[in-house]
């Protein structure tokens, strides 16, 4: 964090300010699909190629744009690299380990409760978990159907996630996490490489 | 239905409905737990025993007042006959089975919607939920620690209700509810009566 602050330019953060600005409004009004690196940028008054410059992906700037201090695309890539029979667990201590981050916690949450409440902010929170979570998912699911496993996987999280933070449902907003990745570990290893129809 | 309404004495539609009117100010007011039958007859200016006679039971008004056909408590009981080791299955079926109603589906999102942004009807839906559902699940649970079963199960359903109904994330908002109710249903089997420490 301290080398990227020093290595900035005069007026960088400023642009950078501008652009995440940007990029908020065009997410909101357009969602997560419609929203173009070239529309943001246009906004922002910069070049599109200062955007990538700063931010890389779409889906980087998307993260930046929620305050969140990383995303889908830093935690979910290595479960590539996981023992297949340890996806489970692994998914799971990854999801709840970006959801006991506070400030991610109040982030998430700020989205979900968006996404609840109007149309608009859910389709640009489909969209982004679409993208970002299903398909990410599914190419590390194994078997036929890998979208299905990946949108129930994705369900038990989201459920965690409501009952634990959002509602705090007792006991499960109490339990503490290596109970909670025993409990739904072997849940999201079945969704994603287990058998589906019995 | 039909021989209820026509059993009623005139005027007692009103009545019941100023019921509900005070039931719903004072579950949203006071929560699930602290709004008593008592104050709620007195904001209708009625007899307690008269709410006890239309509606027999806090949840019974609770239900009625969220102006939902059926509840939990028309769902959940009957698991306790069913196969130990169809439970999950059941379940699954039973819970799905109230979001497939359409009537069901538009009060329950407006509930979730309403608990989503704003803490005091988070608070009734989160004690609603503690004794009208939590509970009982967890006195068909089997294995220790029943209340955590109960929740991890109430976290899969109400995963499954966010994804598919309220955000409607794809392909799972569109799927058969047999092809969802063999997805879910070892999942609850498994919190239910299952290994839940490995």
């Amino acid at each position: 964090m301290n080398r990227r602050r020093t290595g900035r330019r005069p007026g960088e953060s400023d642009t950078r300010e501008a652009i995440l600005a940007s990029a908020r409004r065009r997410f909101a009004e357009q969602g997560y699909d419609g929203a173009t690196i070239r529309a943001i940028a246009g906004d922002a008054g910069v070049d599109p190629a200062l955007v990538h410059h700063f931010f890389a992906t779409k889906e980087n700037l998307f993260v930046a744009s929620m305050r969140l201090p990383f995303g889908p695309g830093d935690v979910l890539p290595p479960l590539a690299y996981v023992e297949r029979d340890r996806l489970g667990e692994a998914l799971a201590r990854a999801a709840l380990g970006m959801w006991e981050v506070p400030e991610v916690q109040d982030t998430m949450l700020g989205v979900l409760r968006s996404a609840f409440s109007n149309e608009q902010a859910a389709r640009m929170l489909r969209e982004f978990v679409t993208q970002a979570v299903v398909s990410r998912l599914a190419g590390i699911a194994g078997g036929p159907d890998p979208e299905v496993r990946a949108s129930l996987a994705a369900s038990q999280i989201v459920g965690i996630a409501v009952v634990r933070y959002l509602v705090r449902i007792e006991p499960i907003a109490s339990v503490s996490v290596d109970e909670l990745v025993a409990a739904i570990g072997p849940t999201l290893q079945r969704y994603l490489t287990g058998e589906l129809r019995t």
